[in-house]
């Protein structure tokens, strides 16, 4: 059975690898140039799928929240950073020939005699800690607090694999909460139930995903107690996000402490860093809605997206392209107002509707709106729901809201 | 007049600096380590800010468009784009002692003998041109079209300059828009006036707009015609945002076509390249909507910005903090409906209220609404206008109406 599973998962990355790149998600990266390695370019609905991701992540952790900091810092750091967060000495990797180098992209910033060697961030957590001190003295915020970055890191993975799994360019999304030390058990649990809610809103499936209490002897020794989410990705159960209990050691690291106004003493902060990967939380959410059915004997694939987190809501089309009434009416009555309320809505006026659905179908679109003759005279549309092929007939004037109501 | 004009403008931008540090907007990059010099942090403000103008931008130019279609490339690509778009053999700068050097950031990717030098992309255009062919492959556009990019660019600039001016981490906003060479006159206007358009919709001073036909000694050898917008800036009239017509020259070295279906042949679609600055945009806006006057015998400083453009829609506050009942109401029945509503909603109850309008100037935040005692009674709240100083005593229950219609 073991190779029948093999054989089934290798079909199902493929076919995800596939429709991404036939529909405009993911395209290899440099693809015209033969590619580079680990790198992947994200095209028109990967890109509105990742902003909606971002955006949601966002406004759940920073927006929402009154106790949350945003940061942006650079890329590109200082690299006495990176020899006090301990990368410099320790952060290496094998190659197969058994030779150790450090994974992190090393560059020249400056010019001539003055270039200072420096590095990549091979981690976000670090550009948000080197601001403790600055969002500290801005904001004056009271423990417990936490500070939240989204951006890119990058690591020079000797084998970079899995499609969007491992690669050498990724994102990530993290947050750095500051607490005091007594307090560390009740927020490690307060985080981890933040994590699990996020997943089920953004759309994950659930059931692969398992926590792993990671042992002592696996931990990184700056570390008390790390949770790994993992997911049952076709290629194996793999960690996915992570929840990590890290002391004070980075805010030590870099001699940073907290004027404790309840005790009237300095202290160092303890912290506990939930950190998401955006590119493996896409990965997984292409594998988790991911599905295939039987529609007319014919086989259908599409993606069962959550609307808030599709990249296009609703597709308009004409039912004959032809027909300049069809067209104008769609056009004018039905696809501009939706466009102006939601933003991701489609104009697809290509090919036969059974071909339209097919694409809307793969690309993940929950309603889409046919304007056909009846209209022109009754003032209705068909909306079609793509998880069900049920159709409806709506009248245009209640189809804003209609649809606000599915989302 | 000369020298105190200097002097004036060389207090503008410290100003503008320290306001920015000291009100949680830009840091500068790794300043626990000194900095490194041409990078900066941003801190929260300074995210929402920058998210504002980044999403106010993909609205107007992706999402409310039908002959749009989004990219995110990556920043590290296949060495050979730089090699075909001129940048290996061209990029370069020179420094004090007269030296030659290639500005691009040179990396290497992958380990050991499999290394390959690469670099962090000087600029995002690129990273559209080379997946013009997945993008016309997925989505079949017809002639006029774009693609558009957000992202980070890096240059080894020599002597980084004025904050976030002259940066060697940065980010671009970018259309690259393909079109019939015929028509390449009709779109040079139509997106010269777009980007007039949208610099006034993010609350630009357009007094201090100027565009400048860069004449032919000047241009880049690919531009048959160039504008440069062109900002006064403290430090003098410096370039904004650029609008070139690059003709064929990227598609051609890139070995790129298009079939056009219109005529049945492969043609090489010429380009219209509007680019604008995410930070030259911020800078530009924080010198338009920095404003000192005086109230009540003191100097105040404060930041104009619209109120869609705001990192702070509105801030609430109870007069007095120690008074639960101000507090329980202000929170539950004020701040609550509208961070729910708006997101950025602040709570302060820091300091007397002057120090908190004060604050709240500095930031930009457009309402300040203050919960007192009649507050308790009538259920009406004071709402102060930034720039006026104006309060009006509103309805708790129409509130959340009355920002709505002010943005």
């Amino acid at each position: 059975m073991k190779k029948e599973d093999d054989t089934k998962n290798n079909d199902l990355m493929e076919k995800i690898v596939s429709l991404c790149k036939r529909r405009g998600f993911i395209f290899q990266g440099s693809e015209i140039y033969g590619g580079l390695a680990g790198t992947y370019d994200w095209g028109h609905f990967g890109v509105a799928l990742k902003n909606n991701i971002k955006q949601n992540w966002w406004k759940k952790f920073v927006d929402s929240r009154r106790d949350m900091y945003g940061i942006d810092a650079a890329l590109i750091m200082n690299p006495k950073v990176w020899e006090a967060s301990g990368h410099v000495a320790g952060f290496f990797g094998t190659t197969p020939e058994g030779k150790k180098f450090n994974e992190m992209f090393k560059t020249e910033v400056g010019a001539g005699e003055e270039g200072t060697v420096s590095y990549l961030r091979p981690e976000t957590a670090q550009g948000i800690f080197v601001n403790f001190k600055n969002t500290v003295d801005a904001f004056h915020p009271k423990l417990p607090f936490g500070m939240a970055q989204i951006g890119k890191a990058f690591r020079n993975e000797i084998a970079p694999r899995d499609f969007l799994f491992r690669q050498r360019e990724f994102e990530q999304m993290e947050v750095e909460y500051f607490i005091r030390s007594k307090d560390w058990e009740k927020y490690f649990e307060y985080w981890r139930e933040e994590i699990l809610e996020w997943m089920g809103e953004i759309g994950l499936d659930m059931s692969k995903v398992h926590e792993l209490e990671v042992p002592d002897a696996d931990r990184a020794h700056y570390s008390k107690r790390t949770i790994d989410f993992e997911f049952d990705f076709p290629f194996g159960r793999k960690e996915l996000f992570g929840l990590a209990y890290r002391t004070d050691f980075d805010l030590k690291n870099h001699n940073l402490d907290y004027l404790d106004e309840e005790k009237g003493e300095k202290i160092i902060p303890h912290v506990i860093e939930p950190s998401m990967g955006v590119d493996r939380a896409i990965l997984a959410l292409l594998l988790s809605v991911y599905e295939e059915d039987e529609k007319n004997g014919e086989v259908r694939s599409y993606l069962k997206f959550k609307p808030n987190i599709a990249p296009v809501i609703c597709a308009v089309s004409p039912l004959l392209k032809n027909k300049p009434e069809l067209v104008e009416y769609a056009d004018t009555k039905v696809y501009a107002p939706l466009k102006a309320e939601f933003g991701r809505v489609a104009w697809d006026d290509n090919g036969n509707i059974g071909k339209r659905y097919r694409r809307q179908d793969e690309i993940g679109t929950p309603f889409c709106i046919v304007v056909d003759f009846n209209t022109l005279t009754d003032d209705t549309v068909t909306v079609r729901d793509r998880d069900t092929g049920d159709q409806e007939r709506i009248k245009v004037e209640g189809l804003v809201n209609y649809i606000k109501e599915k989302i």
